[in-house]
């Protein structure tokens, strides 16, 4: 299996693991210290980065429950006579086999939930004024203070996806106040995927930056596949059950029950799933104004649902039973993602009637899941042209009172298939900017087929982008610290420092030696813009010179040793031509 | 040298040369029109498209000069003794070699400039109520009336860059009552670039859908690799003068002059360059203010003129000869580009003093350009936070009048090299939704290297992203044709429609077939998302069969004979995973 990010891997050379600390309460949260050089005689410090990659895992063994000893400190949980695994919770194929493909043989630890009468969630917790550990590893996570964390926690804006049975979660948050966080989704492939490239997806995801990732499988080894996902990953995991309930069925929708759906349900909940879509918002009276839209409904679970509630003329049963759902989800501290199964499937069909009369039903049904202290965001759009993005993120959050919103891009335009993580970065970063805590990546793939590792890859650095924007955007303090150390670096031609602070060193490294492949360049004075001969920084330089403040001119000596350094190295490089413009 | 482009070539195999006709005047725009399969018995109307890449041309031989009887019809120009190309035009390496590498030998139209007291702009036509043939032109490419034309060049609002010396060009309108258009840049490497190699360039900007294109070279051949590309290209030519003529001192910024300027500004007139940046707003006053900047001056340009500026402690020649500058544009039809040389280099810098006193001057200098007819637009960042970048146009439109406004990006973070395409466009969106007429791209390779072919195409695909999105963001008049024509393909898994319409049906289809490679899965009536098993796109039918339009159930005849021609086939597809979200 794979070993690519055992413990301690990093994503450069100047990259280093380091750690914020609070002493007093004895948490640790790891980060990435950028180690940068002097300007000069003039120190830089170092520049440390949000990290979700983990300490890294071996996947066999998966990581330590790092969180178990808070959870069980709390004395509101129990272990108990499970529901555990059925060997058809890995679909006929693990039946036929007697046994799924790879059985996880790594740590278990027992299943369990709150106990009888006890609620276990972080906005109860929240509510009654608890500070948690959950709550302080954040805080420090984001640089706030821990009762902004409360309070925000409190009020339902934000949450901490965090199940009991996931103990080897780092928290994070998601909400307004806090940085804008990224969703990557993985699953499995009856084609070509194994549980060891899923493992991998999600170790891939985690080292360039995903903050929560999805287990969309619903291939073969579902149960199976999951359970080496959540023992291996340091972020949340989020499903969509409806999609395993499927699977129990066959794929038949019409023969979907609250029963089968139900059972599924807790045997993810035991397994540590930390959030779960439900498309409790699609009733049977939203289903036929979707009849003369462009794309119809999209949303894979919406459509299984509307299909239900047509073959039965019923109400949906999630509907019908959310509140049970809610019961259940309290004893696990798991997170409601209601899911907009009425999304727009193309521009066309943007913020029409379906799509509103099903936020509505969302708003209702966040109250009710507050009311059993379930913490709960909202899913949105899809496709939606850029004029009337900022409606859909104001409008669900002025009806939801401000709880969560998760978006998926939107895409701007449907024009571009195979370009699809930008058509959506440019929806992500405008809805972040107003107000979405959370925004799914779309890779290239999208539309036309499943992303591999390398999508994963392209969408996820596309959406630390679209996300990083948006916190620039919004003014979130201290957004611009790491745009203003490459900056600085830039103008001064410390190549390394350039790369080591952009989101992909691997990348930025391979783009410059394409043109600059000589060692030396890595010090020149001058970029492969303008080449030595003429250098319009150097010009800056001379301004600086002449008119700079004591501190601007400070710089100046670092890079004339920069030059010299260049120069003494018998640094030829050849002249390249400048495109740039004027 | 390549013929990769020759008359006819398509983008793909549904994609074919329309004309759209003006009978009465002669005039025929080429289109690219896209059949599209019938839904079931209802025939779908194909889809034209606007073209840019001309009727193709044989690098050697050049294009027609479809342009020059309009031209002489006017009797207002006349050619004369022009000062022609010299050899020290091309740099040393010609001259020592006595030789360009590859001199132009296909067809070169004597030069023309307009008759002693003429003035042949085409806002010069357009204020005194003429309505050229170019009006006519953009007026059918853009779908709209030709007064909206005339009368948009005749206020400054738009212009057509029409080098009278560039017959080969087809006419094409920038102003914000218009398409927004999309600049690339290209320019001769002296590593490992050749003639052949730029003109190849030209033809893959234009194959994809630039709109103009700057030769920014600097290397050898300089006049020489003009003249290829100028002669070779269906869209209007820019260039930054101040290149060449620093070339033509050695590169020693301090020892240029205006005659040297002026001179070289003379010999790309009579070559046909159609738009000029000239940094004529840089003033002296203006530098000291950059100092204290995070990243200076990035503009080449701009950076030359400053270190003039001060080197010299004069006013920059191109503000003090500017109505000598006028003059001799006007007698060609040569549009100024007023470039931005304080454009910010980072976000640090963003909207500070310099920047917008330099905007201020570049006002003044608009207007005086109106003063001899000349067409203006003006150019603007650069690096601009999202929040910041609306009040760049708002302001530029305010202070220039309505001069279209010409951007590069902006980038909205500085924290990306490798990506900066992506953190561009998102910039290069919002500033087009809110009027900038034309957006300069940004390539892969921006920061960090040259571009080559495959840069040159991602950049310009990721621009026709950003300025259809705009489009569509602004209500422009049938913009959303081609996403809706997209979406219905999509709906009814009219899968070869789907990549046809696209962007980049190359890719779209590499794409699809890395996951379904089988012929049948282009027919199949599901897609790879959902597998044949499940599709929800299917329950959509279902929900239209029942609460349908008629003319919405009329599509399902269509899919319904999808399916059965895809089953007859035998078709059998594997079943991959669906890696969609909810």
């Amino acid at each position: 299996m794979s070993h690519r990010l055992a413990a301690g891997t990093e994503q450069y050379h100047t990259h280093s693991l380091a750690w914020l600390e609070d002493a007093e309460h004895g948490i640790h949260v790891p980060v990435t210290e950028i180690a940068l050089e002097p300007s000069g005689e003039h120190p830089n410090p170092p520049v440390q980065v949000y990290r979700t990659m983990g300490p890294g895992s071996v996947p066999e063994q998966g990581l330590p429950p790092q969180r178990e000893p808070w959870i069980i400190a709390r004395e509101d949980t129990e272990t108990y006579a499970a529901r555990g695994h059925r060997l058809e919770d890995d679909g006929r194929a693990a039946v036929r086999r007697g046994a799924p493909s790879q059985r996880w043989q790594g740590r278990r630890p027992a299943p369990r939930r709150a106990k009888a009468g006890r609620t276990v969630t972080q906005m109860h917790y929240a509510r009654r004024g608890m500070i948690t550990p959950e709550m302080r590893y954040v805080a420090l996570r984001e640089g706030c203070d821990v009762e902004l964390v409360r309070s925000e926690i409190a009020a339902g804006r934000a949450i901490i996806p965090a199940n009991v049975n996931h103990p080897e979660s780092e928290p994070m948050v998601i909400g307004r106040a806090f940085l804008v966080k990224i969703n990557a989704n993985i699953g499995n492939s009856a084609v070509t995927s194994s549980i060891a490239d899923e493992v991998e997806k999600l170790q891939w995801a985690t080292k360039w930056g995903a903050d929560t990732l999805m287990d969309l499988s619903t291939g073969n080894d579902i149960h199976t596949t999951r359970e080496w996902i959540i023992r291996n990953s340091p972020i949340p995991i989020g499903t969509v059950p409806i999609y395993q309930a499927l699977e129990k069925v066959n794929g038949e929708a019409n023969a979907l029950t609250w029963e089968i759906y139900r059972d599924t349900v807790i045997e993810q909940c035991e397994q540590g799933v930390d959030y779960m879509t439900v498309h409790a918002g699609v009733l049977l009276r939203y289903v036929p104004p979707t009849a003369d839209r462009v794309t119809g409904i999209v949303s894979r679970g919406g459509s299984i649902l509307a299909g239900w509630c047509l073959a039965h003329h019923q109400e949906n049963f999630l509907y019908t039973h959310f509140d049970e759902l809610c019961e259940i989800l309290a004893r696990y501290d798991v997170a409601f993602s209601l899911g907009d199964g009425l999304r727009p499937g193309s521009i066309a069909d943007a913020n029409d009637a379906a799509q509103f009369a099903e936020l509505d039903t969302l708003a209702e049904l966040t109250h009710r899941a507050w009311e059993h202290d379930v913490q709960v965001m909202v899913e949105g759009p899809g496709h939606i042209p850029l004029h009337l993005v900022r409606e859909n993120v104001e409008r669900q959050q002025r009806l939801c009172d401000g709880a969560p919103f998760y978006t998926l891009g939107p895409l701007v335009t449907d024009i571009a298939p195979g370009y699809d993580h930008i058509t959506s970065a440019i929806g992500a970063t405008e809805i972040a900017r107003y107000g979405t805590a959370m925004l799914c990546y779309v890779t290239p793939k999208e539309h036309l087929g499943l992303p591999d590792r390398d999508d994963v890859k392209t969408g996820v650095i596309t959406y630390k982008i679209a996300a990083h924007a948006a916190d620039i955007a919004k003014g979130h303090p201290g957004a611009t610290a790491r745009d203003d150390a490459l900056s600085k670096a830039r103008f001064e031609f410390r190549w390394r420092d350039q790369f080591g602070l952009g989101l992909d060193p691997e990348t930025a490294v391979a783009f410059h030696d394409a043109t600059l492949p000589a060692e030396p360049a890595k010090t020149a004075h001058f970029c492969s813009m303008c080449g030595p001969k003429f250098c319009s920084m150097r010009i800056s330089q001379d301004i600086r010179d002449t008119y700079g403040s004591a501190e601007a001119q400070a710089a100046i000596a670092g890079m004339q040793a920069k030059s010299r350094e260049f120069l003494a190295a018998g640094g030829q490089v050849y002249l390249p031509d400048p495109v740039v413009r004027g």
